[in-house]
């Protein structure tokens, strides 16, 4: 199943059913919001996938044709956003990149910081920052959506409240990120709103390759049209089961929570990367400076997870950066 | 004008006026909630504070007593809580206790760390943890809970949009705090559900004493019934118009965010502490080593800003950690 809000002057939007092949939807009409149904999923599940089969079997006379131009994110704000730095790769090239000791523990312990959830960005439009010299970048990730989860769950119980998974552009200020993480406090200023792609899709919507709490897709990521990543989500380091259950360790987790992957980021440098920090990095390390610019007003930036056969189960993350 | 929010099995409880001696309390009516009244609070201010008027003057009926048993925190769940740590007596000590090296730019740039905001514990009764080994410590603040705020807004603008004041424990576990801040990533584990005073109060309650952007109030901290704090919510380094206006730098803020001051702590160190880390590491510094140990189950804690006259605008925190 496929759920997608489209924007109606609410902050949580509407709820609509969108087709597999993403040519048609229909409003959720059992469920107003994403949220309301995440609050309370056993109950109107059935009810969605009944009218998601519809949907699917074209036996929805009242169906539209799908526009994602009206998307606000799947879930415009939710009760938590805690973002993982699960991609091993992405981290130990943004302590190169941002000059900070290696961060302990990485290969043990779970990386997350907590990020507003109260005013996300949907996938389409002109994403606006204040000043380009606060170095705009992109970061490309995959993200879970969950069922409530109860303090002190295991990697199991908390895979277990996995609803619906997300693509993700995690909006990063690169001037704010070197001196946030030497305070120790996390990052406030070096992360504005972050943005989803059109689509929250139960996992069963990639098969197979929703497998070991990971997402087995290639994030393939453009910027002004040129493709600077394609990598591999199975990559991640831990599972999303794993981040889930280090956060509710000492916690509830509301239904509704967002938990994100990091950057996804691969070994090979073939794959490219999916933020503009790591690749000024490697430019660093392999040339002695680093070449590609940060973000200027006016570039675009796109991004589409793909399943083997090219379609785009999330949809596709198509951005403009402005000036607030 | 004292707003309070009753349990009702929602998750965003009823909002209450309840009477400046606290003595009585009478359903909001034009408002069912605090986070409805803050998302339109121009419009429904005045019919607040005609009600609050009528309550003080024994003009309503059907007021009864008030009851704090009763209470949630009084925002249960919000858009965001960030939370400073803006008492540079406080960030010092903490820096010894935890061995951490001293946080870059204390002084000019405001410390802050985004925790969860979807599950705030109410002022009374049991507060549960996991473990008494992952060191349980309380820390007494005040925050003030905001009017929407712009990407970009002036330390003015930003002090104009605080609509009530709230008086907090930012329940901390020391187990995770060091490791955590070394990650550069913030506090995750280390900071579960904060509690909250039972009411939230409009800065005219306290006067004069709402000041500069700070609360100029003690806050007196118990523990097992001994008083082990008093300091003065005066000595914040920053105002709360700074704090917020920093946070705002790269970010709109919804109606309902809270912004917490950090942990109230005074450089005369008569004044004592709001957290027990705090007491610890001046043990350690005057005696070798520290004596007064963390939180036990069964420990109660207890914490009560006061006016002059020895009334407490926000209420009473009383509350008792036990096994979860």
């Amino acid at each position: 199943m496929k759920l997608a809000t489209y924007s109606d002057g609410t902050k949580d939007g509407q709820l609509w059913v969108v087709s597999r092949d993403l040519s048609c939807a229909i409003p959720a009409m059992v469920a107003p919001t994403l949220i309301a149904a995440l609050e309370d999923w056993d109950r109107l599940k059935p009810a969605l996938l009944a009218l998601s089969d519809r949907l699917n079997a074209g036996e929805e006379p009242i169906a539209t044709a799908f526009d994602p131009s009206r998307c606000m994110a799947p879930l415009p704000r939710a009760p938590g956003w805690l973002d993982g730095s699960a991609f091993l790769t992405h981290g130990r090239l943004m302590d190169q990149a941002f000059g900070t000791p290696p961060i302990p523990d990485m290969e043990t312990i779970p990386l997350v910081y907590q990020g507003a959830s109260d005013d996300f960005r949907g996938p389409m439009g002109d994403v606006d920052f204040p000043a380009e010299g606060d170095m705009i970048d992109m970061e490309g990730e995959f993200g879970v959506i969950l069922g409530p989860v109860p303090m002190g769950a295991s990697v199991t119980e908390a895979e277990a409240a996995i609803r619906l998974l997300v693509q993700i552009n995690d909006w990063s200020l690169r001037a704010f990120g070197p001196r946030e993480m030497r305070t120790g406090f996390g990052f406030v200023q070096a992360k504005p709103a972050t943005a989803f792609a059109p689509l929250a899709i139960t996992p069963d919507e990639i098969g197979t390759l929703w497998q070991d709490g990971r997402v087995h897709l290639r994030l393939h990521v453009w910027v002004n049209g040129r493709e600077v990543g394609r990598a591999q989500g199975a990559e991640m380091h831990f599972s999303f089961g794993q981040i889930i259950a280090h956060v509710a360790r000492t916690r509830r987790l509301s239904a509704g929570t967002i938990m994100g992957s990091g950057t996804v980021s691969n070994m090979d440098r073939a794959a490219g990367s999916s933020c503009l920090s790591e690749i000024r990095v490697i430019e660093k390390i392999e040339r002695g400076a680093p070449v590609t610019p940060f973000l200027s007003f006016g570039d675009r930036v796109r991004m589409e997870a793909r399943l083997p056969d090219g379609t785009a189960p999330f949809g596709t993350l198509d951005q403009r950066v402005v000036r607030a």
